[in-house]
C-alpha cells in the first residue's frame, strides 16, 4: 500500500481572506449593515450580526438595573425608555459562538436565540457569518436522513442515544453497504453537536454532492465526558467510553444499519475532548478503526507509532487540524507540537495529514473545516487507481 | 365492508384515579417530597416537582428586585441571602406545561430546563410525572428511529424539514412495506413537537411491542401555521400547507420511504389547530386519506359527511378526543359538540370514536393519549379477522 501525504491546500488558501482580530469595541463605530442572526429564533430580529463579526443583543428588561453578555470586551448595555437593553460585541471570529446573557446577576439564555448544548448547559449560541459558509449551506441537491436511534447499553444499564446520518441514496439502493466514522463531540457538549452546531449532515450532502466524498455512514453519541472537569483529568478513564462505544455501540451499529464491518472502513474522529478520546479508543482497538480524525484534540507521536503493536499495517490514515489561533509557534497552547508529530509520521511513511483552520480558534468553524477536510480522505483505498 | 364503533374504554378507567383540581397554593403548604423534573437540563436539581403536581423553580439572580414564572396562581418567590430565588406552583394537571421565568420584567428561559417550542418560541418546559406515563416510558424492547429529513417544496421554494418515525423491524426486513400517518403540531408549536413533547415515537415503540398496534410509519412536518394569529384565524387558508402536505411531501415520502403509497394507508391526524388543518384537509382529499384523528382540534358533522362525495365510502376511521377540562357540559368551550357529533356519525354507520382524556385539559398529556388510543385503531381492516 502506498501511503501518500495529502497537503491540505483548502484550508491555506483562504487564511488570507478575513481580518478576524480582536479589536477594542470601545474606540470603534459599529460598520451598520445589522441582520438577525441565522441563528434565531424564527421571527426574532435580534440577536443581530453585522460584516465585522460584531453581534448586537436587544433584551427587554425594563425593571433591570443591569445587562450583559458573555462575551468579554463588549460594549457596556444601554437601557432605553421603553425597557429594552441594547449593547454589542468586539469583532467575533467568523462560526458559532456560545454565549449567555446576565440580568441583574442571573446567567440566562437570550429568548431571541435558538438554544444548543455547550459548557454543560443548552444554551444561547450565535452564528457569525463566515465567508466559507456555502460548505455547509442546505443545497438543492439530494440530502442524507439524520436518525435518532435509542441503543441499550449492558455496561452502564441504560438505554442511549445516538444520531446516524445516512447519506442520499440509502434508502433506494437497499444492497448497498457503507463505511463507518464515529465522529466525537468536545467536553462540555453531547450527541445533538455535530448536526446542530457542527452542520455534518449538510458538510457530507454536500461534498457527496460535489463528489468529492465518498458516502459514508456518520455515527454521534455521547462521549460521557461532562462529568470531567477539566482539573480531573489525570483522572480520566477512557475505558467506560471504550466499552460502550466499542464494545456495544459498534454492534449495534452493524446490526442495525447497513455498514461495511470491517476494521479497513471503520473510523474514528472528535474535536477537543472528543479528540482525545479518539485518540486513545483508537490506539487500543486498531482491529476495529483503521482511520484516525483528531480535531483539536492532540496529535499521535511517533512514540504511539512504535508503542502500538500493528500501528503502521492498520492504521491508513491520521489526520490531524487545529484552529490557527490554538497554534501558538507551531505548538498548541497547552503544549505539544502536532504539525511535528504529523510531519514525523509522515517522514515514517505514514498517510499523515496536518491542518490549519485559518483565523479561528478551538471553536465549532474550525471543526467544521477539519470534517470537510478530513471526509474526502476516508475509505478511499490508494492500492487501487480508483475507489 | 362492516364498520364498527370502538368504545374508548383505557381513557375512562384511569378517569379516576387522580385529583388534578387547582387549589389555592396560599393556603396549603406543599407535600414536602420534591424531585428534579425529567425535563431538566442533565444535572440540574431546579425546577422541582412534588406528588401535587406543584413545580418548585430557583434562579439565581443576586440583583433582581422581582422574579416570578408564568404559572397563574403560584406562591410568590422569595429571596434568599446567597441570591437564590424560589417559588412554587399551584397544582398542575399532570403531563406537560410551557412555561417563562420573568426577572425585573424579561421574560426568559429557565436555564435549569431543557427548551421545546411552542408557544411561537423556543422556552422551558416542566414534566408533572403522570400516573399513566408508563405508556411513553423509555423500555428495554427494540426502537424505532426518529429521522430528520429534508425535501424541497416547490410550492414554497423552500427546503424543508420532516421528521419520519419508522417502526421496529424497518431496516431488518427491506422488503415490507408499512402505512403512514401524517401527525400534526398545534399552533404556536413545529415539527419537533410531537418527537419531543409528545414522545409519539416511544408511545410507538411500547404499543408495537406489546402487540397493540401494526407498525406504521409516522410523517410530522411544519403546519406553517405559526403566522396566523388568533385573531387571524377567519383569514386563513388551509391551501398553501395543502399544497406542502399533500402535493409535495406525501410524493416524497413515497419514493424515500418504503410506504404502502394508496389512500387505505394513508392517515392525517393533528392536535388543536393541526386537528383543524387534518379536517380541512382530509375531507378535501378523501383520495389520498382514509383514516382522520383529530385531538382537540374540531369534530367532523353530518353535514360534513353528506356535503363531501364519497365519505361514507372512502373514511374507516374518524378518531376525535378531547381533555376532560375542553369539555364543558357536553361542549367545547369554543362551541360545538364534538361528542354528539361522533355519536351522529356512529349511528349513521361510520367507524367513529370519541376519546376523553382524564383531568387534562389543552395541553400535551391530552394529546398523548389520543395518539395512544387512536394507534391501535389505524390500518387494521375489519373485512378480515386478522390483519
Amino acid at each position: 500500500m502506498k501511503i501518500s501525504r495529502r497537503a491540505c491546500i483548502v484550508l491555506l488558501l483562504v487564511a488570507a481572506t478575513t481580518s478576524g482580530s480582536c479589536v477594542s469595541a470601545q474606540t470603534d463605530l459599529p460598520v451598520d449593515d445589522w441582520e438577525p442572526a441565522s441563528t434565531n429564533q424564527p421571527g426574532k430580529e435580534f440577536p443581530k450580526v453585522n460584516s465585522e463579526g460584531r453581534v448586537m443583543f436587544r433584551i427587554r428588561a425594563p425593571q433591570a438595573q443591569s445587562v450583559t453578555c458573555s462575551f468579554r470586551d463588549s460594549e457596556e448595555f444601554k437601557q432605553d425608555e421603553e425597557g429594552f437593553w441594547t449593547g454589542y460585541t468586539r469583532p467575533l471570529d467568523e462560526g458559532f459562538h456560545y454565549y449567555t446573557i446576565n440580568i441583574d446577576g442571573a446567567e440566562v439564555p437570550d429568548p431571541g436565540s435558538k438554544y444548543f448544548f455547550g459548557a454543560m448547559r443548552w444554551g444561547s449560541g450565535v452564528e457569525v457569518p463566515a465567508h466559507d459558509r456555502d460548505f455547509y449551506a442546505v443545497k438543492q441537491t439530494p440530502h442524507g436522513q439524520l436518525r435518532e436511534v435509542l441503543f441499550y447499553s449492558e455496561s452502564t444499564e441504560t438505554t442511549r442515544r445516538a444520531f446516524v446520518y445516512t447519506p442520499p441514496g440509502y434508502e433506494q439502493d437497499t444492497d448497498k453497504r457503507y463505511p463507518v466514522l464515529y465522529l466525537q463531540h468536545g467536553w462540555g457538549e453531547n450527541e445533538y453537536g455535530w448536526g446542530e452546531q457542527g452542520h455534518a449532515n449538510l458538510i457530507m450532502d454536500n461534498l457527496i454532492a460535489e463528489g468529492e466524498a465518498r458516502p459514508f455512514i456518520i455515527v454521534m453519541t455521547y462521549g460521557m465526558t461532562n462529568e470531567v472537569r477539566f482539573g480531573g483529568l489525570r483522572s480520566f478513564s477512557i475505558e467506560p467510553f471504550e466499552t460502550v462505544l466499542v464494545g456495544e455501540l459498534v454492534p449495534f451499529i452493524d446490526a442495525n444499519f447497513r455498514t461495511l464491518a470491517d476494521q479497513p472502513n471503520r473510523a474514528m474522529a472528535g474535536l477537543s475532548m472528543g479528540g482525545m478520546e479518539t485518540r486513545l479508543i483508537t490506539l487500543r482497538n486498531l482491529d476495529t478503526f483503521s482511520h484516525i480524525g483528531l480535531f483539536s484534540g492532540g496529535s499521535i507521536s511517533m512514540d504511539d507509532v512504535e508503542n502500538t503493536e500493528g500501528f503502521k499495517e492498520k492504521v491508513r490514515l491520521v489526520f490531524v487540524s487545529y484552529g490557527s489561533r490554538e497554534i501558538d509557534g507551531g505548538r498548541t497552547r497547552r503544549g505539544g507540537d502536532p504539525r511535528a508529530d504529523s510531519e514525523a509520521l509522515e517522514q515514517a511513511g505514514l498517510n499523515s495529514v496536518f491542518c490549519v483552520s485559518p483565523d479561528t480558534a478551538h471553536e465549532w468553524q474550525s471543526w467544521r473545516r477539519s470534517l470537510r477536510e478530513l471526509a474526502p480522505l476516508l475509505f478511499v483505498d490508494r492500492t487501487t487507481p480508483t475507489n
